[in-house]
């Protein structure tokens, strides 16, 4: 059961010590085209496993001609590529949500962006030999723990016409280095587009599978479902989204912004996992206006925006959504469902201007 | 006015959006003899500020003899050396209060243990000659912001002998690579022993003073005060703490602890900015037993300890107490300040054994 709780009454304890553990990016990181490794956000399910690079092994089985088994060091020797990717956990807004589902309280920091280099996973795949009937690549990592009652592995899959795309990486440098061990050291899956609860941490078996895979975290967890009767769509790609770093200075304890009136320059970054950006507009009050958007980095990483506010004397909102090339364009009133997924409401910053 | 809540209340809106940006270390990071960088505990009291190494100049001035401005190359160039420092924010343990002051609630992971690398601040401040009649240097950052209605740029100041010590650094990497932005960059300060206050961020100025530094970080925070009339005794070195790994596995919402019985290996950490750790004593339930203290990482580093728990069948309580080399111990009740600093109640583990 999901526990719904009234915004009223709080933040309960379970959530804040999930918030100290897990970790958003602060929204000011929105000026690195890449995020610093240690402020890429960070969500860990149960605990940060100790891994022994030597002795880690990658077992490739299931459904396959031949398993596999693979060193770091085998891996290594593959044919690398480096993406840039934006990051977002599918969490990210559950704490803005009302009523709130009781689970990892993120506002709106879990986003980040980085270049992974890896090997591309259908090498791997094809070197294996999938036998026809594979329905679902499976993915599993190293931590362990209990969820909803249920002690588990940390497992997600991938319909195989998705673990075939090109961009799907098995991952051991994060912005040119080795992976630091809260981020998947030794090796973790990337899945460009998704949300990040596909992008399996400390992968430790990859297996193909006949029957569409139905472990907890794609039954129970990641579901956009109205009530515990239905099961709902499952989460997969990133919704498109905005987000501005904050103008001006904050206050310490409440984060509110202040700003010298005059022309005050804002800028944030947008993205989408299922197409491009193709506007982004920043809300004043009630007027909305189109920001300019900066060249693409990739096909998978946020794209900048940026645009000039004439800030006069006064208490300000200040909104952004973005629109992506489908047509799709961030909601201004709350796309609520059980689990707290994918929430895209458009941000709003609260500003007094001096 | 420090606000002040019944526990029962919940966390508020407000400090969850500290709690989103500011970021503890996971308990099981204390496996590691150095905090991988992007694990280390973070608190940034307004903004990360976007800085320009090229254009950076370091300011020392005030009560000196010749006041000396220095480039980020310059700095380097100068004396180097390397200490693994333990540091933990004075906000530690405030959100475990009760009443709690609301401010960053942190619970037990506002600590970390890095290498940092830079020049001592006494070869500076010889080469610009302090002054007779200096009380204390005061180090400005570039972070800017309000607290309690007051502008101001984040500054700290340090009494004179203790800014002459030949381990304050004023520091430019952290384990072995330039300091990403969130910690520093380009140049901050390190002060092993004292709470994470001091240890000044995005460090531009360094001045001293002949009086005793008033700034609001020192005035109106980091006090132990009783009451908003008295003043209190300022924050200086941190209190002797011991934390553990929490055992076993854990549950995804609650975080509470599954462990098999039989033998179950406890380890953990201990430091103290006064003086060595003398002992480590864990409770489990009501009894006391002491653990073995592993060898001294350093003189300003956390000290590794461990002990085997036969656990039983049942509901556990584990917890685990420092003493110093000067006789000081953790207490089992909370010392309880209005600014919730400095909070070195012993932790509370509960664990089911199965």
């Amino acid at each position: 059961m999901t526990e719904l709780i009234d915004p009223a009454d709080g933040i309960t304890y379970d959530e804040l010590a999930l918030a100290t553990r897990n970790r958003g990016m602060p929204l000011e990181g929105m000026r690195y085209d890449i995020t610093p490794a240690g402020m890429h956000y960070l969500l860990v399910h149960w605990d940060i496993p100790a891994m022994d690079a030597s002795a880690w092994r990658l077992q490739v089985g299931g459904n396959v001609r031949a398993a596999v088994e693979l060193t770091l060091d085998e891996l290594r020797a593959r044919p690398a590529r480096t993406i840039p990717v934006t990051m977002e956990c599918a969490g990210n807004g559950r704490a803005r949500l009302d009523p709130r589902p009781v689970s990892q309280p993120w506002l709106l920091e879990a986003i980040g962006t980085a270049e992974w280099t890896g090997t591309p996973l259908n090498g791997i795949l094809n070197d294996a030999g999938v036998e026809p009937g594979t329905v679902d690549i499976v993915f599993t990592g190293a931590d362990r723990g209990i969820q909803g009652d249920v002690e588990q592995d940390y497992q997600r899959a991938l319909p195989l016409e998705e673990a075939m795309r090109d961009e799907v990486l098995l991952v051991y440098e994060m912005n040119g280095r080795a992976l630091e061990p809260q981020h998947g050291f030794p090796v973790r899956l990337i899945v460009p587009g998704w949300y990040g609860m596909t992008s399996v941490k400390w992968l430790t078996r990859i297996d193909a599978v006949t029957e569409e895979f139905a472990g907890y975290q794609h039954t129970h967890s990641y579901r956009l479902s109205q009530n515990e009767e239905e099961l709902g769509e499952p989460v997969t790609r990133i919704r498109v989204r905005a987000l501005m770093i904050p103008p001006g200075i904050p206050d310490f304890m409440t984060r509110k912004r202040f700003v010298e009136r005059g022309t005050v320059p804002i800028e944030g970054r947008a993205w989408c996992g299922t197409s491009g950006i193709a506007r982004v507009e920043v809300g004043v009050d009630d007027d909305w206006f189109d920001a300019t958007l900066a060249k693409p980095m990739g096909a998978w990483a946020w794209r900048g925006w940026s645009c000039d506010w004439d800030a006069t004397p006064g208490e300000h909102l200040l909104r952004c959504r973005a629109t992506d090339e489908e047509g799709n364009q961030q909601p201004l009133e709350q796309p609520w469902n059980l689990h707290g997924m994918a929430n895209n409401l458009a941000q709003e910053v609260h500003v007094t201007v001096r």
